[in-house]
């Protein structure tokens, strides 16, 4: 299996992983974190569930992933994500050494790994993260969209 | 008391959770989550400790502060921290709809809050977090010379 077919196989997953939130009333974000080629740990965005601000997808993963590797650092590790990072989710990665970033669509509006800051890439802080984009982006976006359309309807 | 000695007393708890840190052999970054005058939360750095790289004071106080609460809504808090937040910490106070933040001394190679970045502030994103600093600047820059100059001899 090439990247680019790995790419794919993870970053739907993330998109399953997606999906979970809505039913929590969470918008749907997922990312799963993967070392060795397998999916070590997996979440979705839980903070309206869980009445917690830090807990979007990407933050969840890394500490879950972090957990069972009894480490904090990890650099062997890539984080597929459905969503460019927020500033929060961007500077975890940064702070866990992140090795790779690999997300689906954009965020124009509060993403921090291209659109209003590219903090993973910074060369002023202590680690840089490498980053890849558009993978599955229209299923991504897609499913955002399909979100707040819904959500709209139903107010 | 005036906001003045409001800002010290508050500070100087930031500064008792921060030595905390020191003989779990985590870098003395301390914060308080205050709402309507009393200490909702406190926490400290607890990277090192707990294996979590996103375990930083800020972040625990905030989880901790919206976890008591019952809301990740903290418009009416205040957070107090001896160090200028990372891009983690400051991009969890936007999200966390934070009231506002004080800060001890500057980061000037990783700070978020006015050095590298100024995440909380950027009226690009949802929210703004009105900004304090300086406040006990001094004793909580020491804080952390102290701390990095004692590890250096031990190596």
């Amino acid at each position: 299996m090439d990247q680019t077919d790995k790419n794919i196989r993870f970053m739907k997953a993330a998109i399953d992983e997606a999906a979970k939130a809505v039913p929590e009333g969470d918008v749907p974000v997922g990312a799963v974190l993967v070392v060795d080629g397998e999916i070590l740990a997996a979440a979705h965005n839980r903070k309206e569930s869980s009445n917690d601000p830090t807990a979007h997808a990407e933050v969840l993963a890394l500490r879950e992933g972090a957990m069972k590797l009894g480490r904090w650092r990890l650099s062997d590790a890539i984080l597929y994500v459905t969503k460019e990072p927020c500033p929060m989710c961007a500077g975890a990665m940064v702070n866990a050494r992140l090795g790779a970033l690999v997300y689906g669509c954009a965020d124009k509006k509060g993403g921090a790994a291209g659109s209003l800051f590219d903090i993973p890439s910074d060369g002023r802080l202590n680690h840089q993260v490498h980053i890849e984009s558009g993978v599955l982006e229209d299923e991504c976006r897609g499913l955002l969209k399909g979100f707040f359309f819904a959500r709209r309807m139903a107010v």
